[in-house]
């Protein structure tokens, strides 16, 4: 590939872009306006707009009537890079090993961002046209959970109107398998608070006397389970699910993802679950309930006997189509206040959530998706969903009434967040590519 | 009282006599000194033993044959303050208001020790001599556990050999109520780590894939208890316990301290436990399973969707008689063994423990103890347990094959071991007097 697209990306990678800390606004501003005049010299009509916090850079090509019009979202935010000392190189200052390029963002998002960036260019510079009229949505929020984009969305609804959003922001199964994602779990989040006595109690003078907040926090978050099959046992929580269809089932057992990665990939000795179902149906296709912390009582070193005055506990239920996260809350809500002992107080705070989504593959976009990414790979693409969840793909959905496809180059050993993270020069190259056969056959 | 009995008190509780504290080491032991001068002004014979940490002092009158020999234990060493600012007077200042003297370490355990050490006083110096032979041991580490005490009544077994030990360091059911304690309840610890993943892992990515530690920590410690009958279900738990008598349960209901009492003192809205039992047969009779901590994933504000590596939790048992503490860790080791949730590993360490502990109030030592209190209270002796466990009795038993009578002067509001400890006077007077009529009476 040419050494000034590795230049560019070099160039992009350099911004400390992270959002979380307010120490590094400057950056990330500095960040959205190299997007601005790097899309501008590409050609494009080019608007940067200010949120309440880090901007959102827009850029459309001319919109021309009697055309698909596609948008195409990005993020050039990035996570922070604590622990620093476990990077092997500075994290803003990219460093090549091989087929690798190692910096913070490289995977998550900027090096796909720019993949897209870089074919519209190519396009352009070629056909001083594309196939398709395009709107570039890259915003500087999505890692601190895109808190102004939907409000923007609404802001700029006519001129954001599309028929489909395309985002490459998720994983491939492995390298060189192209990965067409088609559904993803929502999220729905709990925090409870338990409170019992007015202080911490001796538990040998008070033993047997009072409910204990730490005996009643484990009853009540191993209360959702039956351990011996995995099933969430909360009234109701399996009552919308939609089964998984027969070709799902099939196509994902034919993947090089089996419990063998999985295991390695997790370090756990042994998968468990939800009976009846394998490791890739688990946690794509089924919804679940996931204790995300616990805590009560004397947790440092040694023994104190001690009943506390409180505990508490994070839950969090990933969920499938067609579970409505408002409505199993409430199915959680009373399943917890019916098993609450005497003398416990259950304070309960809902948390964020999302809905799941799910977009059919072989509709005719999901069928062009596929075929940009066949053609760009030379082999089918992998149908798949994803565990985790994607909140803005329901905004499209809500806000803008498109479906989005799901087209990500991230490798399983990206380090996405964490120290070392990194990405493929093939991919980055594929994705140039992807991105002119993807506008081409939408 | 004499203010000569108040001076020797407020010199006694000037001592910051803090054990656990190398810092108060050298008040530890000025403070055993301040006894051994008192003890031989008094007319005993008074030998001071260096341990690995905080002296021991023994002090005997002249020991005579065809006489009872009844040892004295007390404890001069004192909790730590913290938090000081919680105190009303600095702890090491006496002040007194009313009945009250305030200082640490007034009801435990210096007043209590010192009512003996005066009582003792007072009949050598009217009668030349004591009605029994008299063994005064009193140690400097108690509140650290007593590490030291077991082995020195090893090594010292025969000159300490007695026929009964007397202890005044647990509470009376209510102020003027004298209270003759003939049963605790013995302890177990154990404290669990459950390993899962290699590292912290999404619990989007991952949810469904593995077994999550700090679910599997909630399900193990919740399968401890039926919830709705509030009694312990691991197997074979309740086969060794002797079952309350008749009048065991008789005389406790007739106690001023029932259920308001109870909910007063923990600020728990209910009370809650074992099904079929009162609040003072479950704390003082019965055994019980409790959480004293938990922990696991992320307890900081906000969420974070984490499946973690792992988890911890410590457990504490009380026990009554006939209940063996190595006996009950086995069997919750296997109960919580076959509950564990594939790919968890289980990471068991055994704690402290101590067997519960037992005397028959009606024996000739034990009436002898309650016609003292009669006597010296103008009523009958109320007869209770304790909840909580005192070790070394049991190495009372063990080594020196002599029964411990409990004969505590502390009232409920006497904040042993918080801020703004305080002494009745009266029972400080009420306790030499006890002293004098329990060694004419044994």
């Amino acid at each position: 590939m040419p050494q000034t697209d590795i230049d560019a990306l070099i160039e992009f990678l350099r911004f400390a872009s992270i959002s979380t800390d307010s120490a590094f606004a400057g950056q990330v501003n500095e960040c959205a306006d190299w997007l601005v005049d790097r899309l501008e010299r590409g050609g494009l009509d080019v608007e940067k707009y200010a949120t309440a916090r880090h901007p959102v850079v827009v850029a459309k090509n001319a919109q021309k009537a009697g055309r698909k019009t596609v948008m195409i979202y990005g993020h050039y935010d990035v996570q922070p890079v604590d622990p620093l000392e476990l990077w092997d190189h500075p994290p803003f200052e990219p460093h090549i090993d091989g087929d690798r390029i190692f910096a913070r963002g490289s995977t998550d998002n900027k090096g796909q961002l720019l993949a897209h960036l870089l074919g519209v260019e190519k396009t352009l510079a070629a056909n001083k046209d594309l196939p398709v009229n395009l709107i570039f949505l890259f915003e500087g929020e999505e890692e601190i959970g895109s808190p102004n984009l939907e409000p923007f969305l609404n802001e700029h609804r006519d001129s954001l109107a599309c028929d489909v959003v395309a985002v490459s922001d998720t994983g491939m199964v492995a390298p060189g398998l192209p990965t067409f994602t088609y559904g993803l779990r929502g999220i729905a989040c709990m925090e409870i608070t338990l409170h019992g006595p007015t202080s911490d109690l001796h538990s040998g003078i008070y033993g047997g006397a009072v409910a204990n907040p730490a005996t009643a926090v484990a009853q009540l978050a191993g209360s959702l389970h039956n351990v011996t099959n995995g099933r969430v046992i909360v009234d109701g929580f399996y009552d919308r699910v939609t089964p998984l269809e027969k070709w799902e089932s099939k196509a994902w057992n034919e993947l090089p993802l089996g419990d063998a990665e999985m295991k390695e990939l997790t370090g756990a000795t042994s998968l468990y679950g939800e009976e009846g179902y394998t490791t890739l149906e688990r946690t794509w296709g089924r919804p679940t309930a996931e204790v995300n912390g616990i805590g009560g009582g004397y947790q440092g070193e040694g023994s104190k006997t001690v009943i506390p005055a409180e505990s508490m506990l994070k839950l969090s239920f990933r969920l499938v189509p067609d579970q409505e996260p408002g409505e199993i809350l409430a199915l959680v809500r009373k399943h917890l206040a019916a098993r609450c002992p005497k003398g416990i107080q259950l304070d309960i705070t809902e948390g964020h959530d999302g809905k799941p989504y799910k977009v059919d593959p072989h509709c005719d976009f999901g069928k062009a998706a596929q075929s940009a990414l066949e053609t760009t790979f030379g082999k089918p693409a992998a149908l798949i969903r994803e565990g985790g969840s994607i909140p803005i793909v329901q905004a499209f959905k809500d806000v803008l009434e498109a479906d989005t496809l799901l087209l990500g180059l991230a490798l399983p050993d990206c380090r996405a967040h964490a120290p070392n993270e990194n990405f493929s020069l093939e991919n980055f190259a594929k994705g140039i590519q992807l991105n002119q056969h993807l506008l081409a056959a939408l």
